[in-house]
């Protein structure tokens, strides 16, 4: 590929797969740290103006599908807000493991050339499908750090940061 | 660029200067939390087992230059964990900016094949730049949302997420 060829596309500082292996590979660790939660504390514990650890979960669950679902499609859904919570640990992971699945399977089938087009996800945000799929998963990072500091209180060590 | 080009590379699914937008994004937003916590508790309040958030900033600020370095020579260096910390708001804000300013700098310096280059980071990781990239942006995140646990333990209403 010349450097004066006026066809040629940016030199990739990411694919597809790289993103994606990263993706699980953050997918394992919160699964991880759901897994460290005692039953009780999961839907319980919480900090004073936020959300118990499991409701946040739900709500990422609820998410990453359509997220994913606008990425390769076009047509961005976003949830109500009243689907039902799940009531307990092993619903909540049941959840889980469908997002990561969605999120496995419907990557792949997203077209390179989809992730630098310039999409309007959600209100008035205008920007790269790729922000919007960073967004959302640094969310889910952000959260899982709120996971770590309600653990730490409950007495439980978190699993490694660098373990994915 | 045709299909069958035997010397084609993987179409882009993120360029750098995204990166470094989406990067950029997030060190304002650090910024702010470091900035909305009341300065005797920076360096004071924690969780047991984790650190107050002015330390874990501190962190932050020592290890991205030389995450960037990394990047960008091929040499990684790590620090000793015997820097001085700062020992108050202003200090640690300064530091911050020195950092992001490396980053800002550095960033841009990176040719774009070698975010794909497979390099040996530290220890026995053996990975693509960009994923070590990832790895310490995803480490900022995630403290972040520790330093968002601690600000509303404070009762303090903790910047906006998605404000970047």
């Amino acid at each position: 590929m010349s450097d004066t060829d006026p066809t040629a596309q940016p030199t990739p500082v990411l694919t597809s797969e790289i993103l994606l292996k990263h993706w699980l590979g953050h997918r394992r660790l919160t699964r991880r740290v759901i897994r460290a939660f005692p039953e009780e504390a999961l839907f319980k514990h919480r900090i004073p103006g936020m959300r118990p650890f499991g409701v946040i979960v739900h709500e990422l669950n609820v998410f990453l599908p359509l997220v994913v679902e606008g990425a390769a499609t076009g047509e961005w859904r976003w949830p109500a807000g009243d689907e039902d919570a799940p009531s307990g640990k092993a619903e909540l992971l049941t959840k889980f493991d469908a997002a990561t699945r969605t999120l496995e399977t419907l990557l792949q089938t997203v077209p390179a050339p989809r992730f630098l087009e310039v999409d309007h996800p959600m209100g008035n945000r205008e920007e790269p499908v790729v922000a919007t799929l960073l967004y959302f998963l640094d969310n889910e990072v952000h959260h899982r750090g709120q996971g770590y500091a309600y653990l730490r209180q409950l007495g439980v060590e978190p699993p490694a940061f660098y373990q994915r």
